[in-house]
């Protein structure tokens, strides 16, 4: 008997089962508790429904600022006491706020905010995602969103779903953020560089995507149809600290984040991999603080 | 006074106003008839919900023959006369059938269809759509469908929104279409050449996208909720004639579809044009027959 035939047929029977195909889960399981970030709770805007349910959004003060210190004005001031979700649009968005205005807003608000539909990418740290993009020069990832570069270097979020923009009229300086609107379909992207973007939902986003959609004209909802209610809309640094929801997202530069792109991009938990992948594809993981300790 | 300054001011109070943006419905409505085709009555799958509401799905033979050839027998038959609409995923997947069975078929469907994810390109016509895809080499329509070719020249339908594909255990081989599902988010190419896919939605989607998500594992409606009874599922050609839904696209390879995918690749009706678009922004244009001449 040749010994070495032998070992190989020990090494062969000892070798373990082939590891099971890694789903980008895994990489978000296996974060240590250090990669995770908590989103300040001057962030993150609290929506209560009619009905007990809650939307929660995280707001984007780095790349909107003027928007964003316009929402926290009226959430603070109670403006949208008697907001309601009143237009739904199939594969394209939800919106609320008060409707046809104007109503008085509050002190501090800014009535024409500057287009804040891109910014310089000085004082980011971009994490390029690797697939191409077809909206711009680069997909990247950066403070914790997903992000384009185009050519000439400005940065600019990108309209995933449920990312939350600035409903306007058609002149691009109209919107001040008392009308808003959230993502819902898959092809919004083209609002990218056109609408501001001042954030997205991170729970709740069924109790958004879920409600029938308007029959009157763009989705608006029609006379027989009821809109949601909006019973309370708050920031959460403002509510009692004991009450406040709070969420952590993966901190995007962390290798562990590295490792979630690189097999949400390449997907190869079903059988056939992907050579690459959307940049919506990839969202960025959000739980709840303490939700998996 | 300088005449030729004179002549100049004349030009510019005489210009036309600066012509609007094209948008790509602009496109679709200067089609001429002739570019319309009719989908084959024997290619429509009609299901009807309870409450009156219809959904037509526009089924893909040239691809997956197998499995179309079970749906028709399947539809034939009855099979699915007491099924429901019983998973709803957000921003994933609406699923309906009888649910777990295993449940008798007729005679004539295929248990176990071969693996028709993709397939060769000849006889097809490929117009490529011109963006970057990161799903494959090159994203494109052919016979009205949006597709991607991959390296080495396969051609496989991709999942955009309203995309229905073949439920199956993990397994590849272990979908009949006796259970099916469309795709109600952004997501879901990563399913491109691992699940079949068999058609897409083109009328009624929002009577699956805007249903209530499943509370239960995996998006399954939990024992509080009820799934949508799905009242009858028919073949367009097995009804009376004077009864039948009818639809047309806008032929792929046709100057006017063209025209629709170069405005909707780089839209500049918001104000800032986008470099190019996702293949699935740009749907393939269907209306009914009849509905706009």
């Amino acid at each position: 008997m040749k010994l070495p035939i032998l070992l190989a047929m020990l090494a062969v029977a000892a070798a373990p089962p082939p590891p099971q195909v890694r789903s980008p889960g895994d990489a978000v399981k296996s974060a240590p508790a250090t990669d995770w970030v908590e989103i300040p709770a001057a962030d993150l805007l609290v929506m209560d429904l009619a009905g007990g349910k809650r939307v929660v959004i995280q707001l984007a003060p780095q790349f909107a600022p003027v928007h964003i210190a316009n929402i926290r004005a009226m959430a603070r001031s109670g403006y949208w006491a008697k907001a309601t979700i009143y237009r739904v649009v199939d594969n394209w968005v939800t919106q609320w706020g008060l409707g046809d205005g104007p109503f008085p807003t509050p002190p501090g608000v800014v009535a024409r905010p500057p287009e804040e539909y891109q910014r310089g990418a000085t004082g980011l740290m971009l994490m390029p995602m690797g697939s191409p993009d077809p909206y711009s020069a680069m997909a990247a990832f950066a403070d914790g969103w997903p992000v384009a570069m185009q050519v000439g270097g400005t940065v600019n979020l990108t309209y995933c779903y449920g990312a939350v923009g600035v409903a306007r009229d058609a002149a691009p300086d109209t919107g001040n953020s008392s009308e808003l609107f959230a993502v819902i379909g898959s092809t919004a992207r083209r609002l990218d560089r056109n609408y501001a973007l001042v954030g997205r939902v991170i729970d709740g986003m069924e109790d958004l995507s879920a409600l029938p959609r308007g029959t009157a004209e763009m989705g608006v909802y029609a006379k027989d149809q009821v809109p949601t209610p909006i019973t309370a809309v708050r920031i959460a640094a403002d509510m009692p600290a004991a009450g406040r929801p709070r969420f952590e997202y993966l901190r995007t530069g962390s290798p562990a984040f590295a490792d979630y792109v690189q097999l949400a991009s390449h997907r190869a938990d079903y059988g056939v991999p992907s050579p690459g992948a959307a940049l919506c594809a990839v969202p960025v993981p959000v739980r709840k603080v303490g939700a998996q300790r």
